[in-house]
């Protein structure tokens, strides 16, 4: 593992030192997190002022389950956030040829690197070589490419015959379910993540869950001790995953959200290329000068130094941003065209 | 690591099936817990809706600084709880002889062992043999017992001298600053370990800090990974920490409450023998009936199965507690005298 921390979204110190604290509050577009977070609501002072309840952990796993639809309860364990799942796993397995498919978060080759593990990183054609674990996210970050659920289980199949994982981090799978192996994950082999924050717009909250089979969900378990979910986490946790109608609604509504960003992107000279209800993609040779426009318009997307071409933008959370997006690109239009 | 959970005070779940559900809500003296929690105020939806910011969390670690009293700053990581890290250090180091100062806090042991390292329970006779890790709570967990800063110091130099650890657990230190180590962690083999949940009453918030040379605060701020502790504990923590004032009352508070707990238990025949602002600890032949009769009067207190004629008692929050401990204790009365 290098030394310097990976670059993310999301943070605005480092933005306003960069560009300037902007005259209006930044539009911050560089993470894949609904803008319209699960309401809050009450909670109850017990959840703040006593050890989370083992019933309170337990009834939040029954949730997950119903909601990722896991074949039971003991495959899903919950934790404080999928990303320290992702610190975790690797120190579960001896030294191994760790495959990630790539490029993608660019927290899961130094966390595996960490660990002790030899990592490549590979695309698709590679996936069928004799690695002991493969690391997919699926859809994909920041590309939105989704990997079919047959083929994902082909290989879950082939790295399990020889006591192999597939780990597929779902972490923008919420509206896709169709994609999950989630189902899947009493099966040898598949271990599933999934990050609660970003589709209920809540990733404060620091909520995340892993999806495997018992005996590894049960090491996992004991990695992460006790209380490792906070009360309020376990409280707002259950409520909103039990909440089906406001999840139907939020799909529907990011996915009409995602493609008003569409026509204010194409209208700027951005043709979107990677598509997610939670953020969309552009590629452009000018893509380092936009950046640097939006961020002059108070406006932060996502960059990537080792993908200098692409910009992720994150769902604007109302008429007022997208119109600040649109006016961004016009006055960066000399640049794009 | 034996597969059985360590058993902990807190589970009123437990205590449910244990004893049957009390006419009125159980009275929980089985953590040592603040009963007077800090008050949570309001939260900004931010704190939610966004990633825990890096300048919330320099802030935080700020104020952890100073009420701590570290040397500096860069000595200071903040965590999702202490018991996370009492979870993580064990992987920090290669196989270990490891002594553990007990009885004491019941996870130290296993979660050293399941790191993979030899683990001896010792008392302080044979805390100056040559071991590569020595893990001291101070004052100790369950019965109060303090050790001297200066005789700690004197460990920690000797096991510096040959790259090993004191691991100091200070999670009932907040009442007796003066026993710390925290303002020594500059210096080599000094880890500090430190609750935020006990004393400020918010044990579900999930937020405890490690205090240690730089180079180790380094190696465990990797493993935890981004955003390992949530907005609302960022925010409320450095409310907390920087409230002089809640800090100042809440210690005074706490003498006062507990010196009124030892009246009860005088009364009722229990001599306290282990003392802590947060909690008293009693020792009896006949602790198990005296735990039996607490339970069934709806009373939950701690007790010990390795250490059966003992019971931790935390403080009642108001005088129609104190009164109920003192009418179920008159009731087992024939098994205590």
């Amino acid at each position: 593992m290098t030394d310097a921390p990976v670059f993310h979204g999301g943070n605005l110190s480092w933005a306003e030192a960069k560009f300037g604290r902007p005259d209006r509050p930044w539009i911050d577009l560089s993470t894949g997190v609904n803008p319209w977070p699960y309401p809050i609501g009450s909670i109850r002072s017990d959840a703040w002022s006593r050890l989370p309840d083992a019933r309170a952990e337990s009834e939040l796993r029954e949730a997950a389950a119903r909601y990722y639809r896991a074949p039971e309860v003991d495959c899903v364990v919950s934790a404080p956030g999928s990303q320290i799942l992702i610190q975790l796993l690797p120190f579960l397995r001896p030294p191994s040829r760790v495959a990630v498919l790539s490029p993608t978060y660019g927290e899961h080759v130094p966390c595996w690197e960490a660990g002790g593990h030899h990592v490549t990183r590979i695309d698709d054609a590679d996936l069928d070589r004799a690695w002991d674990v493969v690391v997919v996210t699926n859809p994909n970050n920041p590309d939105g490419v989704a990997r079919s659920p047959m083929l994902l289980n082909e290989v879950a199949e082939r790295l399990a015959a020889r006591g192999g994982w597939l780990v597929i981090d779902e972490a923008f799978a919420d509206t896709s379910p169709e994609l999950s192996l989630a189902p899947q994950t009493n099966r040898p082999g598949r271990i599933v993540l999934r990050s609660f924050g970003k589709f209920f717009g809540l990733p404060g909250l620091r909520l995340g869950f892993v999806l495997a089979p018992a005996e590894i969900t049960r090491r996992i378990a004991a990695a992460l001790g006790p209380w490792a979910v906070s009360g309020p986490a376990l409280e707002i946790g259950k409520r909103a995953l039990c909440d089906s109608a406001w999840i139907e609604r939020s799909r529907a509504c990011l996915v009409t959200s995602a493609s008003l960003l569409d026509d204010v992107l194409r209208a700027g000279g951005l043709e979107p290329t990677g598509y997610s209800p939670l953020f969309r993609l552009v590629e452009h040779s000018s893509a380092a000068s936009v950046f640097q426009s939006l961020g002059d318009h108070g406006i932060l997307v996502r960059n990537f130094s080792d993908q200098p071409n692409r910009l992720r933008l994150g769902l604007p959370s109302d008429d007022a941003a997208l119109a600040k997006i649109r006016q961004a690109l016009a006055a960066s239009r000399v640049a794009v065209s």
